[in-house]
């Protein structure tokens, strides 16, 4: 009964929104119409959200076919305002993360242990909902959604039930928006992708959010000893807090990082993680892992349509070269979970935080970011 | 005792060995002298070897480092003719396989759980033996020994203790020899690298005898589908035999091969397998595996200096890359298992035999190879 009445009363919303209306534009805070959620689709006010790379590069037109104006974001934490017919899961009020890759649970990727990349995800961008057609709309315009649906830069915002997972109520919304990408990401890609083992060598790349997450995730796996690197040196004091044994700046050296990494370690790290999405780091990450049984794992995004060229002797004697998207969490499954473990302190997320801005100064944050200022930058709606 | 008169008594022998003088010749059927075995060291009568790709490769240049005159041959079986100091394991009249990777049980690959590559291999080729010297001369001058330290086109051979395993005493020398590189390459990059599942779907490019126990492998794990792909429609009655159920040419489409066999599968395959050592074919085969948790796995080796250029894309979305030598087996603990495996009619690899000839039509086998018309030739002593 609860769901029929908010199926017949929801109703436009009118409200805030970053709208982007070109490659490399500022975002514009706009008002905007939002439709109410149709057929197993809810609608949610966001509370805070983060500010990632793939943001940026969608910002930046590095990102392959995204049509304008749209509306970007896609790491955020909300309340359900109201939920469309055949939603049986959640109820307004419930406090929610919208999943930047889904989890339908019926494709063979949802019903392959292996793998968390649902087929009704966005193999190929596209910045509609799965029916082709958008939620918003401003001055008489069709808005597009974020090419992963979310589309968290808008004061409310329209989700596949697919993609969006409730979390405890007790969870502090600026920081379990973390969830919604940067943390799972890069922990993930350290527990489930490469399966760090107690002892090991980590490398890696990136002081970012993910890198950060990775470097929680070896930490929290058993790793003796975990390599950072970054360009930037006023990022080692975090990565050392959590859990960094070491940290080198690439411009401290004359020679390639792979070599001064494989001449610290002997013969390499067992597992590295390329966290900024870069080709020519990607290629440095897998040789500095170690002949035989070194693990390396691309986490970050490269622009659309670029290649790595490497030799294929590095893979021939044993290494593993290997990806993920969402760090190969199942996500409506498994992010409600990873909430919990942060709320029973099994890990501490919240030095991933470096900026805290109203959502009005949305530019800000990308300055932030662009400028390597910001680890993460959360707004708050 | 009996080791001390072995040492003793094992004098220089003059024997024939087929020595390649240069690049492009044909081999050589030359009296050569093969000394006694030094410290950890074991002399070996040949009996049988076959003719392998990488043999092929390093009779035309395609390997670095290789020296002439040089006795290749990597693949065979032959019984100890007499032990050097310090060879506890093995005596003379034992049945054995000069291992093309050792296993010294000693280093950090050997201690390590998840890798056979034993750092006293020869990451970088090398064709002498661990002290820089060689067991070889013919005509007054020093032979260089295979790369791969084993030098089997020879009647007699001299190799480290850590590189030779000793095998059942019942296993027919023309088959035993298999399983020193063809054979557990194939079938363990199926078992130990892919560790294909019940049930999935695999593609093997290129059917030698490699190609061809990748898919003995693909079968005994239960895959319900196995595509082979080879450009001599006359080797897929073979594959058959071993347990193909698709078989295709890449000739007879006008579309690349990877496209073909995701239309045929739906999505991709769960596994696939290069067994040629090209590079094409190695980015064709990753592009033929499912996103998010397609594993290809690269076996043949590629000529020296080669490079793939990719989409970084293929692995982002899920997908892992991987190599192995030797099919990941740690050599001297697992070939007399396999041996005894074979011997118990767990597999059957009499068929990968296509070819039998005396030892000194040696350059018959390398034309049969050449030309595309074996699987493998064997060469008798």
């Amino acid at each position: 009964m609860c769901h029929l009445l908010c199926v017949i009363f929801s109703k436009v919303i009118k409200c805030k929104a970053a709208v982007t209306w070109g490659k490399h534009q500022p975002l514009s805070i706009e008002e905007v119409e939002v439709q109410p959620p149709g057929f197993r689709e809810v609608r949610v006010k966001m509370v805070a959200t983060g500010i990632c790379r793939t943001d940026d590069h969608a910002l930046h037109g590095d990102m392959s076919n995204i049509n304008y104006p749209v509306i970007l974001g896609h790491e955020g934490a909300g309340i359900v305002e109201s939920v469309g017919e055949g939603v049986n899961d959640l109820n307004p009020g419930d406090k929610v993360i919208p999943l930047c890759i889904p989890q339908c649970g019926q494709c063979c990727s949802c019903l392959n242990p292996h793998t968390n990349c649902c087929l009704k995800t966005h193999s190929e961008p596209q910045n509609t909902m799965p029916d082709k057609t958008t939620r918003f709309s401003c001055k008489g315009k069709v808005v597009y959604l974020h090419f992963l649906w979310t589309s968290t830069f808008s004061e409310y915002t329209v989700v596949p039930v697919d993609a969006v997972a409730k979390i405890d109520d007790k969870a502090p919304m600026d920081k379990a928006c973390l969830f919604g990408c940067g943390f799972p990401t890069g922990y993930g890609a350290a527990i489930n992708i490469a399966k760090v083992e107690p002892g090991t060598t980590c490398a890696v790349f990136g002081l970012g959010a993910i890198g950060l997450s990775a470097i929680i995730g070896c930490k929290v796996s058993g790793a003796s000893r975990i390599i950072a690197i970054d360009i930037n040196s006023s990022k080692f004091e975090k990565a050392k807090l959590f859990g960094a044994t070491d940290c080198i700046n690439p411009k401290d050296f004359s020679k390639p990082i792979q070599e001064v990494i494989i001449e610290m370690t002997g013969h390499g790290v067992h597992y590295s993680f390329e966290c900024i999405g870069s080709t020519d780091i990607m290629k440095s990450a897998l040789e500095c892992t170690q002949l035989g049984y070194g693990i390396s794992v691309i986490i970050g995004g490269a622009p659309a349509n670029s290649h790595i060229t490497f030799d294929p002797y590095l893979l021939f004697t044993g290494r593993t070269w290997k990806g993920c998207i969402f760090g190969g969490w199942k996500s409506k499954e498994c992010v409600p979970k990873l909430v919990s473990d942060y709320l029973a302190n099994k890990f501490n997320v919240d030095g991933l935080v470096s900026h805290t801005l109203p959502f009005n100064r949305i530019n800000e944050g990308f300055e932030l970011l662009e400028s390597g200022k910001s680890i993460r930058t959360i707004l708050l709606f």
